[in-house]
């Protein structure tokens, strides 16, 4: 197997650059808007035929060094006892804002409600037949507060920050809920054969550091803690979060997606030593001519710190209006760009870190 | 006149902290709704005297320390040659992407063309009668551009991103123009009566630093300099900006308004010493009981470097599903635990430093 993309989330030398695109399976792709012409979103995610299907499109198209499952952040939701309807964004019916409500949410057991998935992963390890690693995902515990206390996305989720204040005990115990669920989930994921996990914390960059410390980091690391399994890394997503970098490698993640608009530098000296850096080209350089592209991933792979691991990466998902020639582009050009002469001369360096969760 | 607002601006002894509210004349005020049941939106902004009305409210309501003028930040676009429609979120027909387009905007006249704006202005001065300093505003350069570029808000400008990479000296000359019309607006709102202006740069915070330098905070600080005038302050809000803080005092404003997430005193750090700082209250905190509005007024006042200048405000606008009861308590409270006994004794620590722009 092509397992380059394992060895940089775990800082091991390589002979180039590995390169996936968050979203890379989706509506940039003609052929997943033709699946999605025939069935609606959550029909695909629960479909394990389908939800392969469009997870290996860009592997096919583009040749990225990793697939990642075709699912979403909030597909364990419904099980939990919260309907989750997209038109387009989520929506919840029956936000969580009090103790009861938490109380009487069930933690789901995906062998039972969330087979699909696990399905889709195992139907993905035979056809992917070890071209490419395979990830898994699912939401942080934060951030699934964050839909499940609002009942939507998109306007900062003032109701959580609500709740963080008025009643951190329910907050906690809701957490405490995420951390559980998410667990099994993911290590169902991994049983079944996802070779990674991303765990997607994306709205915690709403919150101070004293509250993410307390409602989004620490719980995430209870669940990354959970995942430690030898050979599989974990990638720790977050954004709009410069203010949270200090803390951050805490989470205890051999890999820390980093958004497009803090340099790999910085945020390595921010993170502090350990963990690998997955991105950060801005996904709309992806809009622009090929010499952009071309300038923009080479700054990107320069600014990396020699002793770092880096799986290339947009900062954020690819933009549905992206021409899928600028994606094979980009796939290209990070090959091309990052390729080593001797990637063994790099073993004095960085062998003496090995996997973090070896 | 009550001048704590402009005292504190400029980092002189104050009794007390002054306070006031981003979008404190809006949609969380019964009788500004009433208005608007009335009115749309533009009609309220292009009329004098209901934009005077809407800006009174909240100084009668709450007893803040400042009024700013009812407006929008893109009501001098149409004028540029850019309509801008309302559904809910701006709307603009004609992006403006390439050189000629740029080339053909216009320079609007304020005296000519926004009039009711410097109306607006005047009748507030009026009717305000010295109770409390009226703030102009607009938006700063690149903050404009990106509606310009993109056409819409809320999905992270990826045109104006676009542009800056594949098209630098359009997005600068596009820039010159905004500081020239921007200048202009903004020198007639205080020749007509404003008291202090806060430019607005909402979404410069999207930008990796080094293009925040060269496409928002060059073309802010030019702007920024025009408006010098005695004892006039200019105030520079951004968000989602942790990570250009280091840069942001080479604006030359005199005071910073920082968002909720940023703790003041880390603010303080960053930005170095010279301007005030504004802020910067969770919006959040007004949904939570009076007790937790209490103990977060009085950890952001704690937060405040003893040396530095401050107005109290939130860190964004206020939402609007505020009670006005919650909002009334927040500027009691900031009233009530920011009194200083002996503001003189202040004098000695603070007058080296006189106003900025005295």
């Amino acid at each position: 197997m092509t397992d380059i993309f394992l060895r940089a989330c775990f800082g091991k030398p390589v002979e180039r650059t590995p390169v996936w695109i968050m979203r890379q399976a989706g509506r940039y792709l003609p052929e997943y808007r033709e699946i999605r012409a025939q069935h609606d979103f959550w029909t695909v995610c629960r479909t394990p035929e389908l939800a392969a299907r469009v997870t290996l499109q860009p592997v096919e198209r583009l040749g990225v060094d990793a697939a990642i499952l075709f699912s979403d952040i909030l597909v364990s939701l419904p099980a939990m006892g919260l309907p989750v309807a997209f038109r387009p964004g989520p929506s919840i019916a029956q936000p969580v804002r009090t103790r009861s409500q938490v109380e009487a949410l069930r933690v789901p057991s995906p062998p039972d409600d969330l087979s699909f998935v696990l399905d889709a992963i195992r139907l993905l390890r035979k056809e992917l037949a070890g071209r490419v690693p395979l990830i898994g995902f699912g939401g942080a515990p934060l951030t699934l507060a964050a839909y499940m206390v609002d009942g939507a996305g998109g306007k900062g989720f003032p109701a959580l920050r609500t709740l963080l204040y008025d009643d951190p005990a329910t907050a906690r115990r809701l957490l405490d809920h995420l951390v559980e669920a998410q667990g099994l989930f993911l290590e169902a994921q991994i049983e079944a054969g996802a070779q990674a996990v991303q765990i997607f914390d994306t709205w915690a960059g709403l919150l101070s550091p004293d509250l993410y410390k307390t409602f989004a980091l620490e719980p995430a690391a209870r669940l990354v803690e959970r995942l430690r399994r030898p050979g599989v890394p974990v990638i720790y997503y977050l954004r709009d979060a410069a203010h949270l970098l200090e803390a951050v490698g805490r989470c205890g993640a051999d890999v820390i997606s980093v958004e497009e608009k803090i340099p790999l530098s910085r945020a390595a000296r921010l993170i502090g030593p350990g963990p690998a850096l997955q991105g950060n080209l801005d996904s709309a350089a992806l809009l622009a001519s090929h010499d952009v592209i071309e300038r923009l991933v080479s700054e990107v792979l320069d600014d990396v710190p020699k002793d770092r691991g880096h799986v290339f990466n947009l900062g954020h998902g690819i933009l549905p209006q992206t021409p899928v020639e600028s994606a094979s582009f980009l796939v290209e050009t990070v090959r091309r760009r990052s390729r080593r002469p001797d990637p063994a001369g790099d073993v004095a360096t960085r062998a003496s870190r090995g996997p973090s969760n070896g």
